[in-house]
């Protein structure tokens, strides 16, 4: 039998759901042939609340996690509380080691940088709250003006759907070309490929 | 106390994550300022296998569910199996006469067509599993060629990611234009606004 890949989402209470779900669709039909399969992960197992209100389940505790290969963290307004939570920190670097792949969604990266995990990286988050995140991690090199940033195995994007643009750049990266397109024609989605434009970088600035 | 409106969300096994959690992600975030509330309903209340692997949980029955203002059907798999699901169906056709909107994504049409919601309406469907929904509704008015449509409280999406668009045009339509740019801004979203433009016909077309 064939190894089967983990793509292993953290959720925590309030985090975004298309920070999460973007991705997991992205990466759930890249598993409908057996190759990959999603898992998610919370600090308890069980139902998790998220900022728009949906519950999901939460497959495993943190102390119960399998290894992850591809590990993600999403956003949303429960990373304000999060960055505090010194269980979860401790269990990202723990897992963030042994991954291939370490991936943020918009305000995920706060966690991330609070961790140390992106010291000395170059990183992204969204541009909404992008001086909050900024301040979780002094020593990371903060673009402000990217969709998505790649630095090692950590690759970090914006906000929200730019999340779906990063994963789609991150099957084309970990499978070939064609898959990710594939799955982006499956999405109805109009893929945006270049990582380095982001038209939400001025948007908010003049806010 | 202001009146607060609820959308509702259709959960079944094998529902499409995306499909649920792109217009959620845009309703949820229409919710903040609490006019709005974001509630999902299956069969059973509790946990749901979505077709991606995530559970994700129904906050209640078919039989204890509160009114809902904007019902969503999402697409899947699992929706092979619905329309043959007769609770379902009959659960649909009385929460939709109560229904300010009635909307899908996806193959979401499938099931408001099988129940016969659709006759002689237009509307349309994600472009793969085209053939297949047309089968459920010899009477409904097929558009293959739209990235949306609406005939009066019927909105109708073509496949998971189009779902988006529809939801922030639906936003437009139930509050106003701003709120929507608004809220595609604060999920770096770029809003595909034109119902008419369908990159996706052509695409599956030619497969």
């Amino acid at each position: 039998m064939a190894e089967v890949k983990t793509f292993g989402v953290m959720l925590f209470e309030g985090f975004e759901v298309l920070d999460v779900f973007g991705p997991v669709e992205a990466f759930g039909i890249l598993g409908y042939e057996g190759k990959w399969r999603v898992i998610t992960v919370a600090e308890r197992a069980g139902a998790v609340i998220s900022a728009q209100g949906p519950k999901v389940i939460a497959d495993y505790a943190f102390d119960d996690s399998p290894p992850i290969d591809i590990l993600m963290i999403p956003g949303g307004i429960g990373t304000r509380r999060e960055v505090t939570n010194r269980t979860a920190l401790e269990w990202l670097v723990a897992n963030a080691e042994k991954a291939e792949v370490v991936a943020s969604v918009c305000t995920g990266a706060s966690l991330l940088a609070k961790a140390g995990l992106l010291d000395g990286r170059r990183a992204t988050s969204n541009k909404l709250s992008f001086k909050w995140v900024v301040e979780q991690g002094a020593k990371v090199n903060w673009v402000h003006e990217a969709r998505w940033v790649v630095d090692g195995k950590f690759w970090t994007s914006s906000g929200v759907s730019a999340g779906i643009d990063m994963a789609l750049a991150l099957i084309a990266h970990l499978a070939d070309l064609k898959t990710a397109e594939n799955i982006a024609v499956r999405m109805e989605y109009e893929w945006h490929r270049d990582s380095t434009r982001d038209p939400f970088a001025t948007i908010h600035k003049l806010k």
